[in-house]
């Protein structure tokens, strides 16, 4: 995770901070390979004490992947949590100790059997920082060309389609892009390539 | 959560639905009034087994409130997640049975103290999708006014703060707003701004 500098010109700096809440305990409600869930006891500045969740994640990566063409590689992809199959990015969480691009290309290189000529970041995010720190670095993987084929693991239901930028302007307006994912970085790449 | 109109001209169709993973056996990890973790055993249609986990919490709502003089109001939040205070828009989670529209009115109240004359739908979003059903309605609350004062829980530590348009657009461009839950609908509203 990354801060942008404080102070620069047009850029509203950020809030003055708020005073931390103090940790009374920690208790780590479960732990897996996967994702892991823990229960602190905090004491409020105001006094009070509560009790907060957190869900533990690794760090995470999307790619909006340009092709040579100027289109965008989109996946379509399963997703067990709702059911559906929908319009995504490929990305995928952070291995131990991997640096955020070469997490990005691996998993470009794993879904879509694609390999990018330049690297560009976009701004990342939280997803849900109300309740876990899971932080999402995004990219745009420019010159995009097939290099093999995918390898996705058994769970991974996927397809992969390129859609002009007024295809992917007309799934975010109509509220059909509705990955985080997906939706925010392709966003930020459509105010750049505006601005750009 | 609302699904968009198939084959509308210019949209683009969700992709062909991949089957569904055959639910062998669920385990309610972790229960509480804040959040859930569900652990499944399902069947991938390639025939092997997996576990599959899932973070469980009920629909939320974001709001980007516009002031009669056209500038945002923007809250800035600390976060026991990441331990920083940042830059957000109104949201929280919607009480059992609470209409989305309603739920936002209620948060954008109880955060800032404003009411707003008309409401707008923006396209909703799965903060985290590969994990969670959990989903997020998002809107835009046109011409609030102060109403009275913040209704904030003990645990809230929130600040107010008005910005123009340009102001919103250097915090989103320099990467500064990293929660997704006032990226996202701060970028779809920006969109529609442009479109007119």
């Amino acid at each position: 995770m990354t801060d942008s500098p404080e102070g620069a010109p047009g850029i509203p700096d950020d809030p003055p901070p708020f005073p931390a809440f103090e940790v009374l305990g920690s208790e780590q409600v479960y732990s897996s390979p996967w994702c892991g869930l823990r229960r602190d006891r905090v004491r409020l500045p105001s006094g009070g004490e509560i009790e907060h969740h957190l869900f533990e994640l690794p760090e995470a990566v999307t790619v909006v992947p340009l092709l040579e063409d100027g289109r965008v590689l989109l996946i379509g992809q399963y997703r067990y949590s709702h059911g559906r199959t929908h319009w995504e990015l490929p990305a995928g969480r952070l291995a131990a100790g991997e640096a955020p691009q070469d997490g990005a290309a691996r998993e470009l290189r794993e879904e879509t059997g694609h390999a990018a000529a330049r690297w560009e970041g976009l701004p990342g995010f939280f997803p849900l920082n109300g309740i876990s720190a899971h932080y999402a670095h995004a990219f745009v993987a420019h010159g995009c060309r097939e290099v093999g084929a995918p390898e996705r693991e058994p769970s991974e239901q996927i397809l992969t389609r390129a859609f002009a930028r007024s295809e992917i302007e007309a799934l975010l307006d109509s509220g059909r892009l509705q990955d985080a994912f997906a939706a925010l970085p392709l966003l930020h790449w459509l105010r750049r390539a505006d601005l750009g």
